[in-house]
């Protein structure tokens, strides 16, 4: 079978699809596989029960059932919850925002394969630009998401050593580059894979580059405020007409149904909007009409303050403790687990890549993704890209405890 | 804004993206508006109902709830339902098939964006390689989906006069040249939008062509066999591993969970994963989970042949007798309706084109799709093509029944 240009580039077998199949080989695996690979989230009773209870009302009510099932939604996504979200960020951060500065995608991978081919590559006088990621280690998602080749250009973090072997990725300021290739810059915060939060600062700076250099800010709050919020400290929400906010219903607790969100200038909104209609007719109402009334109320942010955020602090805290037991007498630093659900754990020491440790692990029952995956854009030989792999702590407390143990014992090998 | 070439290429309004916008404006419009445009399905109480019993049971099964809402499925889609898909496919068809032979995508329309993308277009070695449609008019949707331009290259079809002001299309196969830059050839089954559906000696025909030309046939089955079987008479089901057969949920009820099928060699399906890991990570479960059960059971082909087929078919001749009155003493074809949910309606008479009946009927509140978007590679002038619209009769009867009386004034005016 021969495949075009297009279909060789995506077929490869990139880090997302690794990540997905391992995620999709350990829910069918008769063995016991311990998954903290994947970005599943927690099944968090409170927030379980929340949904069940809305799903059964909705099938309760023919007309919001239609509405969830039956009815294509217009390409920009259902309207009613597009402009619930509008008036609820508009409430509560004052963002001038109505329904035309939002749009839904098939879950937020597919607004950032949009966004970014939309953005950047070939353009039609023939030139070509490319995305800044400011931060690496950055979201191994975005790597193979570009038609073309090389869309992404990267830079090495400043490394900040903490007490208790922590340490925290702050980004280079002075070696951030903004060529004029560039035609947008990207974050995702909380960092996925390291839990970074950016500070307050920081966001404010790329804010202020972005807008000198007339580019898009695209910032990726796919686990950050406004919900789910998964942040562990008070961060300030930001949005103006320069930035791209993309959020998603997965990280609350709803990956499977594949909801995506863009809040953005109209001209892009309409970008999308176009792209959807295109390659997908239109997306799911699913997501949009279980939460139209949390979103409505406000009751989406409460849940994300009063129930995910606390739920995962705590989850974060007992992981922190199970791997700093594990690896007693290990050389190993820890990435400050300041958001999202993973710890970064970093292994300066160890005589195998990351890629290897993965490997054993993966022989052991034991699912994480090496590090070596999230330095989109960063071709340059780096030694801590091999040093590092990303845990999850979102799934049951037994399986990530004996996960890390596990860990722990591989760790000890690969480091004498 | 500065958009790519990609960007550019598909924010293009196109058909897709009106047919779409008018289906959404009408959803929230305050005037009332017969929407005979879309490709939106009809709401049997039956079928609503079976649904939402089905919704209520998952919800209320923790395990079951989980897997629709809370957990990735693995990137092919979720794999108990394709197993249950390919064990239904082999018992009814005896068709030799695994869930290797089968991906989900996020609905067929992304389904079709991957699988053009993948087989045509440019290749590594500078070569450019095209869709071959046999027959058009075709389904619009396919017209943009190509990331390089003219993707597509087709036929104009043979004209059978029936009696009654019928008429029939059939493949022109004395004019069916398969170049040697021929990727795949592609037929939907019914047509949409002509309500047309390919005799089994046709298929089984372009099944021998595309054998011998080594291409694979890709047969659109998003209204056929073996569901959601909106075809009004026998028709043979057919698969082979040169065959890719694409299926949806959509027409059963289910457009706005997103769910495409497509059942096809295990190389087509690898790729078709890899595409899907990378552009949106997985693909929803709400779907597969609420119609499992049915899938497995095969009552889904019993409902297809028991409810839906009956229905449209009393619903396609309910809607010729009103057109029939509406149009009485114009000159008017109407393609026989032998499936999905469309008349097909040509007035060789008109003094205006297909475009400009489509706008005066939109002014009074009517939407239906002008012909002229349904000859995707066509490129030949043929005043055939301004000569059609497509009249959807999904929707309420005393929707369809005003708006084609209003068609009815309008091409009398347009006639004299």
């Amino acid at each position: 079978m021969k495949f075009s240009k297009f279909g060789n580039r995506f077929r490869r077998h990139t880090g997302a699809r690794q990540l997905m199949d391992d995620l999709g080989a350990a829910m069918v695996s008769e063995e016991p596989v311990m998954m903290l690979g994947g970005g599943n989230p927690a099944h968090i009773p409170e927030v379980l029960q929340l949904l069940a209870e809305r799903t059964r009302e909705v099938a309760g009510k023919p007309h919001e059932f239609r509405r969830m099932i039956t009815d294509y939604s217009s390409p920009a996504g259902d309207d009613r919850f597009r402009a619930s979200l509008a008036r609820l960020l508009q409430r509560e951060y004052g963002w001038p925002l109505g329904p035309e500065h939002i749009a839904l995608t098939g879950g937020s991978q597919s607004g950032f394969f949009q966004l970014f081919n939309l953005l950047a590559g070939v353009f039609d006088d023939g030139s070509f630009r490319r995305i800044l990621l400011p931060l690496t280690p950055e979201y191994v998602g975005y790597t193979d998401l570009g038609l073309a080749e090389k869309l992404f250009v990267s830079n090495r973090p400043i490394i900040e050593y903490l007490d208790d072997r922590l340490f925290k990725y702050h980004i280079d300021f002075d070696c951030l580059n903004v060529e004029d290739d560039i035609a947008a810059i990207c974050v995702s915060r909380p960092t996925n894979p390291t839990g970074n939060v950016l500070t307050d600062i920081e966001v404010r700076q790329l804010l202020d580059i972005a807008r000198t250099r007339k580019v898009p800010l695209i910032l990726d709050n796919a686990y950050g405020v406004p919900f789910p919020g998964i942040i562990f400290q008070s961060v300030e929400p930001v949005w103006d007409d320069n930035v791209i906010l993309c959020m998603s219903l997965s990280k609350i607790g709803l990956p499977a149904v594949r909801t995506g969100i863009i809040v953005a200038h109209p001209d892009i909104i309409d970008a999308i909007t176009s792209l959807n209609s295109v390659m997908s007719l239109s997306v799911s109402s699913v997501g949009p009409v279980l939460l139209n009334d949390l979103v409505e109320t406000g009751q989406i942010i409460e849940l994300g303050r009063d129930v995910i955020r606390p739920y995962y602090h705590a989850r974060a805290d007992q992981a922190l403790a199970w791997i700093r037991s594990a690896l007693d007498g290990c050389e190993y630093f820890i990435h400050r687990p300041e958001g999202a659900f993973f710890l970064w754990l970093w292994l300066p020491e160890m005589s195998i890549t990351c890629d290897e440790l993965y490997q054993r692990l993966k022989k052991r029952g034991v699912i994480v993704v090496p590090g070596h995956h999230f330095f989109p854009g960063l071709e340059e030989d780096w030694s801590h890209k091999h040093e590092c792999i990303r845990i999850s702590y979102s799934q049951q407390a037994e399986t990530v405890c004996r996960g890390i143990s596990v860990i722990g014992e591989e760790v000890r090998n690969a480091c004498h």
